[in-house]
């Protein structure tokens, strides 16, 4: 019983907790091998020398890395992040357009209060990002999902739905996209629907938030043009230092027109003050001194050895009828399960096998995606991996016998017994406890 | 001219620069005595000691502190904050009921999410803190002054404001208080007082949010009893330990009943995933292996000094009719002008000659406070504020001056010449260039 139920904000009913975080008790358990979580592999850097730069920064300007600084960041910073940018064909970026956040969830946060009044329509691809749903479902907007293949996003399916979400008289606020190695799907926005896209948005006066983590954690080729270098106006961009730096200093940005980055300094100004100063000193002088783009290629080198181990497990093993993305950059490959399967209620007996994934249904607004899950080769190593692959392998032999024995089970009674395991799993796969999701101590966010 | 200017969200129209703000340009000018920012006096830390203590925890935790953490926030450190919070009385703190948040400002942030919609009444002291003023402005809140006077405020004002609000049929979402060295007006509630408002709150079923970042502060006795020792289920505490340790690292917590809490986490992950880890890591460090009660002596014991020199020199110097509030702990002193003078209208008469403060009517939301500044002694040394307070009474002469020889000017007729400087003064005081408010580069957020 909750006394104060009574009094708690409209957007407060419609909170809760992401798949993800329903499985912080069970990835941490280190029999399980986690395909779940999207922690990069921050041991990969050279901690010493990370350890004595911040040390020195805050002996030697603790005066100013210890105390308040501006809401909208430190200027350095702020000019290292245009040269970072500069990568991906950002040119005409000025350290005046650029709002450093407290990662870029909090960028998108900003941008999504700054525009979005409850009842307003964002799109966002299908599956798109667990995080960004929940900034949505805090805005109380509406998300109409735009279809995705292997080339990205639609240009077709995102044409269809602002031509239906103009007919319904739906405010659309802003397309949300991730453009490159997509989380969860693993995609890339090919450069003929970067620009398809970008007239799209130009036809019918649509904003584009870019958020892209991701963009420089390539595996066969040089970062793509940002979508924010094809258009300055109506791009409002979100970068992050989680994947190519540290996601510990949560430093993001977002790079926005200059009107609009004047109420998104109000309203981080509202929301933390200021970010952290340390942390900002910290990013800034590792770009200033430390040879960051060498360090992309470790960890992208690193990456690439992953995700070769968990494509090569999946061909490998996975039974006919099971399909998946395959990426070349990036943390994700998403799964297609054989048919009639549900990766929400196998879970539990995933787990049970220890192993470990994202069922598909946290990355949609509405409901779908039951027949996917996201698996995640950035943390595990190549050994772990091929393990956790063959156990989830398993998984779902078991799951297609089970079929076969009982007979096809549509997908629709499947979602009425929602996530307790059917009575008749039971014997074969004694269900775990899973959760409980918010008595979490520790644990990972959802990413 | 803003492209975008039609699609931005309700809440959005309502944000506007704090009178802080405003004042960046003009503070960092080395020439300016700023008794206007409320930055701490982190050079009084052992930065050396410091600094090795992070580097440390970079080069032997690597992979904990730069990584992804949980929501809630690391459960080392919420051990520790019970401790900090046991000082204050609060006895029965379970470390499963803190959110430890980027700065406590965060905290207000997420508990005003949580709980208001737009059009709900807040109360809060009048003066209030001018940042919480702007979340419960960016939550399109209407804010309820209540009156205080030398001993906070004043329990038969709030039940009066009370019985107002339901008269009128106004939604209460909670009382905003700062009960301890109140920023601005630097009085601290008594210990009949703090009965008194619970039992308002108890009787009138009041939901308390109690923000304390200078609690502990105190020059004269010891640390008050929180109002969160008497009522465990109706109030809401905040910490921070921005001025008991450093604002720069952004650490901040709420304490709050567990259904709450559960609620807190869930908004705090839609807005930044998770708070630093580096950062949280440090403070824990910092409880775990430094004097840090000590430390905190060290900082009182300065701004004890400061208070003085500050207190002396008012008394001392400024003109009859001038009268301040005195302070025993925090960082600020509230002054009222003689009667007939506009602090705001003289700022640009103060700077021109070299000293800053805050404007009062950036601590109302209704326009009120025009007679009062923000004098701010936490920052500057002695010597500095006594040369800054040596100026101040100079301008104030000189305004009593123009008034005697232009007669007395009532306030309506200041305030409709609104900020510009009335012709008649400017060959007296010639108007220095203060802002521009929005393109801060750098400079001091709205604390």
């Amino acid at each position: 019983m909750d006394p104060l139920a009574d009094r708690y904000a409209a957007r407060t009913h419609g909170m809760k907790s992401s798949e993800i975080r329903a499985l912080f008790s069970v990835v941490s358990r280190p029999e399980v091998v986690s395909l779940a979580g999207g922690m990069p592999a921050v041991t990969a850097l050279p901690l010493d020398v990370v350890g004595s730069m911040i040390g020195e920064l805050v002996s030697g300007m603790g005066a100013q890395t210890l105390q308040y600084g501006s809401g909208q960041g430190d200027p350095r910073l702020r000019e290292r992040i245009c040269d970072v940018m500069a990568l991906e064909g950002i040119l005409d970026a000025s350290p005046s357009e650029v709002v450093v956040t407290v990662g870029s969830q909090q960028g998108l946060d900003l941008v999504t209060r700054v525009f979005v009044d409850p009842g307003d329509t964002i799109l966002a691809e299908g599956p798109s990002y667990v995080g960004a749903l929940g900034v949505f479902q805090a805005a109380q907007a509406h998300v109409r999902h735009v279809e995705m293949d292997d080339d990205g996003l639609i240009p077709e399916a995102l044409e269809q739905a602002l031509l239906e979400c103009r007919a319904r008289g739906d405010r659309v606020k802003f397309l949300y996209t991730v453009p490159n190695y997509h989380n969860p799907a693993g995609v890339t926005l090919s450069e003929e629907r970067r620009e398809a896209v970008m007239a799209i948005a130009e036809q019918y006066d649509l904003l584009v938030i870019e958020d892209n983590p991701y963009g420089l954690l390539g595996f066969e080729h040089e970062p793509m043009r940002a979508l924010r270098a094809r258009n300055d106006e109506r791009v409002i961009y979100l970068g992050s230092f989680s994947k190519t730096f540290s996601p510990g200093l949560r430093v993001g940005w977002v790079l926005a027109p200059l009107a609009v980055r004047e109420k998104l300094v109000l309203a981080t100004e509202a929301q933390v003050l200021c970010p952290p100063s340390l942390t900002q000193y910290a990013v800034a002088r590792y770009l200033d001194t430390q040879p960051w783009q060498q360090q992309i290629k470790v960890f992208t080198e690193l990456y690439r050895e992953r995700r070769d181990a968990t494509l090569e497990s999946l061909a490998a093993l996975m039974p006919r009828g099971t399909t998946w993305s395959k990426p070349d950059g990036g943390f994700y490959v998403w799964l297609k399960l054989p048919e009639g399967l549900d990766a929400k209620l196998m879970q539990p007996r995933a787990v049970a096998a220890h192993v470990a994934y994202v069922p598909g249904i946290g990355f949609y607004a509405d409901g779908s995606g039951r027949e996917h899950m996201r698996l995640s080769y950035c943390y595990p190593e190549p050994d772990q991996i091929r393990e956790g692959v063959r156990r989830l392998a398993r998984v779902i032999e078991a799951e297609l016998d089970l079929h076969s024995t009982f007979g096809s089970v549509d997908t629709g009674t499947f979602r009425a017994v929602t996530s307790t395991p059917r009575p008749s799993s039971r014997s074969v796969y004694p269900p775990p406890v899973i959760g409980p999701a918010n008595g979490a101590e520790g644990g990972e966010p959802a990413i």
